[in-house]
């Protein structure tokens, strides 16, 4: 990666393959010069866009060597009105996988550089257009596949997490400048803020931290969706179950023309909220997986799991039977929620089964093959969630890397707080807070490294 | 397929998946009203487009019940100055398959219609945007994956071909004019041409049309690929040959980050001719395929190529096997062109190759393991295509649906011209002119049905 902004780069900005149109993205001091070495006009002649105006849109012809390669839109944008902050150019040209390497040739052949995965967003981080935790956002925006991960991504994107980080920050700053003095003026023996008052202050930042720094276990699955084991016999109707949960959410999906999800196999979303259902593959080959603890990783998948569900053919398992099993369920299912789905009830009287089963009153009735009631396992599924620890006003740590950071500062407050109950002398204190400091401001790129940044943009798309 | 252009039409243009950004089109009289219902400006207050120039870019959020679903750049585009002819606006969002989704599912609730495929350029289509065949050509262009194809389709596309059948047509009309007048004055037995100077008129017409019908066969094999077999003993080294081949073309392409071709197994650019080599599966798996005339699949393949390589090891054939298995494989060869290939040179003397096998001057002595002279076979495709009879100004027919039209319109001259020799009534004669005349105007749409539309424009992709 590199850190210079003073090169002009070209990526493909747009998914990879055949279609109507496709868009090359440019961005540097030589943008406008490096797209205009073989712009022409539709008869031909040759076009500027360097005098044109920002935001404007020129009809126009790429010609190399008397050949005419396409016929593209050149959307001009002028620095620092631009993604990037730089002059920028967009070229819209037609679909083809021949075209877009063609004009990528040219204008690498014009003096651009391939940019490298991120560099665009990088450069608009650079030039100052947003902060890091708003640029890492852009990633997470272009990733999100749910409606929850999508506003998280979204609000942080718009700058609400990068707020809530800077308030902190401000606040230490307070903290940090009134150590600082006494330690200036530590010869004097002077002690310009009442210890407790800084304990207090320091305990509510902290108190702050912490909170982000719990609300990570939900961002995370907010991020790759809540975990979820299907477990029971094999005869229990596990895949159709499955099959359904996939098909509902698919044919919501197909119903728009034009537009294909990257369906993963075994995702869900059921109203914004993405569930992902873990491999049970293992139990699914055992002929009895309650009764046979040994099937480790089955027992494994159960663990990952958020949210367990046993599912059970009611024609099958008499009211003892299931007790013995969810006895022995509860036994490996630690902290995960369990939801018991008791299915085939096409074939049977419910209020019958309801009566048989009311030692657990808690259990779904369903039939996977005839969808009833399908749809109460799903109230159950977002009840279990609890989509109303979400609410837009809420700031949710998405990021392994500022949870660290946060976790870090957390450890450093902690020490600042032990050091003012053990009146330790202000110089140690103010080591403790600059170390905070320093990892705070590495959440939102006021402190940087050039190996974090590199750590952070290669996993950007190219042309982002 | 819906021929009405007064509704508004949306689809997703780029190609589908995770890419930087993605870009939604919208058509039709509310393209405007229909992108504002959801468009604010970045304080969140409703921004209008309708009263914006032509051909300028905005920037705004999409917001929908106070949840903003994207940054995005909208630009605007006013009929009849756009690529429909209508009022349009295309969408650039952050690429995410999630915000696609939501951005057309609002557009779609605002009144818009999601498009069929190639929807947008029947309406330019429908619009007199361009012609038919130039219509065809959009989607052959977006198709082309090699410089030959891109050049034909591009040169379709900017009318190259609709002008040669618009004079064609022009001719005729000219003919068929003279012919009416004959009809409306045949009472009074007035011969108004001379019908040596028909003869000639039809026969330098019809030389035209047989022209672009034979030019089809080259067409083909431009848009297609032109078909070669490579057949040889097993251990002759086809598949390293076709590795090596393979190799080379991808060194290329993936030169430039951030494009990918589709490539598909077995084509191969060289100069910018597509050649597609056909498996010849049946042939590898035989012990010795020459000596073995039974293997069908094996000479299936031959006979549908047009470029047969025959490979052999220079260690383990004489001479005299050689002429054998050459004098077996011309029995069935048919017109297809063969090359013979000497592999594994990089273990013996040349000079003594090329005298034992002295007989066959023409053998290409080439290593595939040490890539020595592999330049020398691909010189020999290239020119076995003949690269020389495409040049800018010839018009090449690579559409299967013209090429019958054209078929079509060569048999109706041939009638006319016998009618001609036979001396039959004028209004015999008119009516194969005027079979003649409907067909052609098929090929650039003066005459459609709408069954021939849907037909073409089925094929496109959505968003085009």
């Amino acid at each position: 990666m590199k850190f210079e902004t003073n090169d002009t780069i070209v990526a493909l900005a747009t998914a990879h393959g055949s279609a109507a149109i496709a868009v090359i993205r440019l961005s540097g001091p030589n943008a406008f010069k490096v797209v205009e070495t073989n712009f022409y006009s539709k008869n031909q002649q040759k076009k500027q866009i360097s005098n044109k105006d920002s935001h404007t849109l020129h009809f126009g012809l790429i010609i190399h060597q008397d050949v005419i390669i396409d016929e593209v839109l050149v959307s001009v944008f002028k620095g620092p009105n631009s993604f990037t902050g730089q002059d920028s150019v967009e070229v819209s040209c037609h679909g083809s996988p021949f075209i877009q390497q063609q004009l990528i040739q040219l204008f690498l052949a014009a003096g651009a550089r391939s940019a490298a995965p991120g560099e665009f967003t990088l450069r608009a981080f650079l030039n100052g257009k947003f902060d890091l935790s708003q640029a890492e956002a852009v990633a997470d925006l272009i990733a999100s596949n749910s409606a929850i991960s999508h506003q998280v991504a979204m609000q942080q994107m718009r700058g609400g997490f990068s707020n809530k980080i800077k308030l902190l920050r401000e606040n230490l700053v307070n903290f940090a400048s009134l150590i600082e003095l006494e330690l200036d003026f530590s010869e004097e023996d002077v002690e310009f803020a009442n210890r407790n008052d800084l304990k207090n202050l320091i305990h509510s930042i902290n108190n702050i931290v912490q909170k982000l720094v719990q609300s990570f276990e939900l961002g995370n699955v907010i991020k790759n969706g809540i975990p979820v084991a299907i477990v029971g016999k094999p005869n229990a109707g596990k895949s159709t179950l499955l099959n359904v949960l996939l098909e509902d959410d698919r044919a919501i999906v197909s119903e728009i023309a034009g537009t294909t999800r990257d369906t993963i196999e075994d995702e869900i979303t059921i109203d914004g909220v993405l569930f992902r259902f873990i491999d049970t593959a293992g139990i699914r080959t055992t002929t009895d997986v309650i009764e046979q603890i040994g099937v480790n990783k089955a027992f494994e998948a159960i663990q990952k799991s958020a949210i367990v569900i046993y599912l059970f053919d009611s024609h099958e398992i008499s009211s003892g039977d299931l007790k013995m099993e969810i006895d022995m369920l509860q036994e490996h299912i630690g902290t995960s929620q369990l939801v018991i789905v008791a299915n085939k009830i096409d074939t049977e009287n419910v209020a019958d089964l309801k009566k048989e089963f009311s030692n657990y009153p808690e259990i779904i009735f369903i039939s996977a093959k005839t969808h009833d009631h399908v749809k109460d396992l799903k109230s159950k599924l977002l009840e279990l969630f609890d989509a109303r620890t979400v609410s837009a006003t809420d700031t949710i740590v998405t990021n392994a890397r500022h949870v660290n950071s946060l976790k870090n500062v957390n450890s450093a407050l902690e020490k600042v707080l032990k050091g003012l109950d053990e009146n330790i002398v202000a110089d140690l204190l103010a080591l403790d807070i600059r170390y905070a400091l320093e990892e705070i401001g590495t959440i939102t790129g006021q402190v940087t490294t050039e190996d974090l940044l590199e750590n952070i943009f290669s996993k950007f798309c190219i042309g982002k």
